[in-house]
């Protein structure tokens, strides 16, 4: 680092909310003096193991006990893992929205499903802009990503400059505007930066990112080997730049384009309102037309490039479209690669279109969007940070960033591997973890928010895992006498012609139980149900090596 | 082909009765006349949605309906995906077992466990042998695989020849034995085969699988280069060629070997017992020895590779091991690739250990033990088979070698895409699809098998995604009047304290639906419970958005 202007007294606090431990929650809080300001703030995708839940966001009790200091969400571009939290933390930390236009076209369309327009300032910024938050001055800087009008932050505080990357490739030939403004990463550099926060996700790749303009030579070649064919293409929604090349493509190869696919058509609809698509006239088409044109003559540009079972290519696979039936003359491309633990969910999709016939392309057709260790080392020598702090990644994709930090010359000391939570201090000369907050994932289940917890994820596990048995008997009141029961009803446990003999045993147990209980004069309820239970239970291990969730009810009349 | 020794009348069915749709669960039932032979028994880890299931083994429905035709049990090779559902098919189906001396020592740990060594005849065959089994001759084939002594099949019958290729790979350099016997490939081919059953489980790759001996290099390097360290490598078990390897190296580098993890341990042993492995003196250590000995002079072999969450790696990653615990002087070495569908356990593993400091090497360390594009051509052209049938793979995977058959100059309609349960009839001149026999997965869970279908598995689905939601009551007999309850229970629904006015609301709704019920004289116990689930599920989707498993018990006194 060249030089630090700071105050020694000042003291900048980074708070990486989420987005550390729990991917996807990308959502980091700097605080100096009375002001906060949130850059991101993104929502996950359930793992395995949460069962039932529909998505997770982060937890902002931190934000939530210091409101009146937020000034404001920064975001860095349009992606669900940056933008998709917002419609429900809104609701709870009520602050103004600043990011680009596309990115707040985007999230535009969220507030209004969620009714939260109205109520939300939002502003759009120019990269190369600056806005002013409380103590913090934050300028947008031009990067490229896998979605256009991406940008970097230098954060500005007494306590000096802090730069963050957001999610980033280096594009000296972009498809749509500007490459990455590297000139101004430098420049601010000169200035003196007091930390970096970059991205993680291609720590581990050598090399650089392929320019996103490579990918419109391969469609031209393949679109010029499938001449007689039908084209299908999927890709992620949120790519503008590879839509459009599929559609400059698909002009210059005299084909009409159509679009299936909720969130394909919203994205595409936004970046055209706004200027960040060009569709050369007469070549979209309504999908229901698609009857009207020789099929050799049109491209189907759809979601569903990660298997998703409900998006539009699983649904053509599966042949419950009701529009596209895939046939043996369709040639199918996927231009993504599968997101880690998407593989199994794509193969399948490619089985079955491969079954009706239809020919597959699914490699050599993506680039990603995110920077390899090259185009890292290059950000770290324009910014020639004090302070590392690689973000967005898993543990081990930080990791690799941290060891490109160290191979630059930067001290181990000053390279800050944080986990969520932590309250990180930055003052003059010095980088504490001083303090950790909450933080973790909520729940959304449905309508609920938070409402679902590690219990009811234990229970539904267990549930999954060997159903539920319930033993319902109704006791005399005063007598504690049997009046009716007990009797078992069981669901996902076992198959009922089966379960025949085992059921009939069950009842004996439970029969054996209570006359043990009524010899021994027991009359309370709890330590009825717990006999009954502990009996029932072992007998089932016993015979069948399950462990159903027991559920004993006792009624009384 | 050069020509066919077939009687005209003569009949051969190939029947597979899993392991196209069921991968895994390899089993094909070759018949003719009164002879059945099967090839291979194995068994399937559960998909995703198989909720509980611990394992898949095929349905032999056709096998018992045969029972008097079938002949034995030939397998090719020792991996659980072709023994491993030996012990739950030979109690319905008692037949000899012939395999390589390996593979019988691998099958006869299983059938120990199962308690059926006694009652099961099992025959070792060298490679080179022959045996007669009814009608047809088997000659055992030397191949190469990840797994010592592998074999391919050509399987005499008088309607002809058939070769099976069983999993193989072509390795000129093998770490243990012989190459693979492409000679006596040439001379059967030579002699004109009927059909070609070859692996497609790397059909889509290009090139040729490197050698097993490549891996050792590697070994040599990296335990150069980590001189001072511990080393932890994890691999497949039953990789003994792979063990072997990495005793090699150890010994090199004077370092004492360590072996964790039920399965490694008992690989190892039965290798050792029959003469797979050697391992100098003095080499291999107790684990309970590692206090003892300078942690720089050990290697510790571990299963754990694919990120099974109770395996051995995994376990010291969370720092639940009792005997290994992971420290920053730790180099681990994953001498493995994730399996599709397990790459987010891996990078789970990798996390932790990186976390705790520790260096992880994760690629370029291992090769595929099966044949790439061009291997699957020289064995099409050595046995220049009249028919084509892919096997062992995917759709996709089995649709590549369709290709490469056709790239090789066999027509299309000699190249023969089966599906599981296909009676495949051939007879000179002609293969024709007969007929089609009852297959699938039969599930296994705890001690039960089959007990588990797809009802259970629908009410495990359910009750994963939103918990149950008893509704219990007393009636009394004759007069319907309600005498306890409604009372309302629910797991894995809502958490409690957020439930409270929900269930209050619910409890409302119960009371004006059996009021709505009283009004209108309904006594029909169907109908109320109907009725009460209805309109309570209405309401709980209503308010929730979920739809959990709704149970309404009604007890009579």
């Amino acid at each position: 680092m060249n030089k630090l202007n700071m105050d020694p007294d000042s003291k900048l606090r980074i708070i990486p909310l989420g987005g550390l431990e729990q991917i996807g929650l990308n959502i980091t809080a700097f605080e100096y003096g009375d002001s906060i300001i949130v850059v991101d703030c993104g929502l996950a995708f359930p793992e395995d193991d949460m069962l039932g839940i529909d998505l997770c966001i982060p937890d902002v009790t931190y934000l939530k006990e210091n409101l009146d200091k937020v000034k404001g969400f920064v975001i860095t571009h349009g992606h669900e893992d940056h933008i998709g939290a917002l419609p429900y933390i809104l609701r709870e930390v009520n602050a103004p929205i600043y990011a680009t236009k596309l990115t707040i076209g985007l999230i535009n369309r969220k507030l209004e499903e969620h009714g939260l327009l109205k109520t939300t300032k939002r502003k759009v910024i120019r990269n190369g802009q600056s806005i002013n938050l409380g103590q913090f001055r934050i300028e947008f800087i031009k990067t490229n990503h896998s979605i256009a009008d991406a940008s970097a932050l230098a954060i500005y505080s007494p306590a000096g400059i802090v730069v963050h990357t957001g999610d980033f490739k280096v594009d000296y030939t972009p498809v749509y505007g500007d490459a990455i403004d590297l000139q101004r990463f430098g420049e601010i550099g000169k200035k003196g930066v007091l930390a970096l926060m970059c991205d993680s996700t291609n720590a581990e790749r050598q090399g650089f990112t392929n320019s996103e303009r490579t990918i419109g030579r391969i469609f031209d070649t393949l679109f010029s080997e499938h001449a007689g064919k039908r084209i299908i293409v999927a890709t992620f929604a949120s790519n503008v730049d590879r839509v459009q090349q599929i559609i400059n493509t698909a002009h210059k190869y005299e084909r009409k384009v159509m679009v299936e696919g909720r969130s394909m058509v919203n994205v595409i609809e936004t970046a055209q309102e706004l200027g960040y698509i060009q569709i050369p006239e007469d070549t979209l088409m309504e999908i229901d037309q698609i009857r009207n044109i020789p099929e050799e003559k049109t491209v189907i540009i759809t979601t569903g490039s990660q298997g998703e079972s409900m998006a539009a290519l699983s649904r053509m696979a599966q042949n419950i479209h009701k529009k596209v039936t895939i046939k043996p003359n369709d040639t199918i491309i996927f231009s993504s690669n599968p997101i880690p633990g998407n593989e199994k969910a794509v193969s399948k999709v490619i089985n079955e279109l491969e079954a009706k016939g239809a020919e597959v392309i699914f490699q050599d057709v993506h680039v990603s969007g995110h920077a390899c260790r090259e185009e890292i080392k290059l950000i770290y020598s324009l910014v020639k940070p004090y302070y590392s702090i690689p973000v967005h990644g898993e543990y081990r994709q930080r990791h690799a960033q941290a060891e490109i930090a160290a191979e630059l010359g930067i001290p181990h000391e000053r390279i800050l591997m944080l986990h969520s939570g932590d309250v990180l201090e930055l003052s003059a000369g010095e980088a504490r973890v001083t303090d950790h907050v909450q933080t973790g994932s909520v729940y959304v289940d449905g309508l609920g928010v938070g409402d679902v917890g590690s219990v009811v994820l234990r229970d539904r596990q267990r549930l999954a895992d060997d159903g539920v048995v319930v033993i319902v008997m109704t006791l005399e009141k005063g007598t504690g006498q049997i009046l009716a029961g007990p009797e078992i009803v069981s669901r996902g446990f076992v198959y009922v012609r089966e379960a025949d003999e085992l059921m009939e045993d069950a009842y004996d147990v439970l029969e054996d139980t209570l006359e043990e209980l009524q010899d021994k004069g027991v009359t309370d309820w709890s330590k009825i149900k717990a006999a009954l239970k502990d009996n029932l239970s072992e007998y089932i291990w016993r015979s069948t090596k399950r462990r159903p969730m027991l559920l004993p009810i006792i009624m009384e009349v």
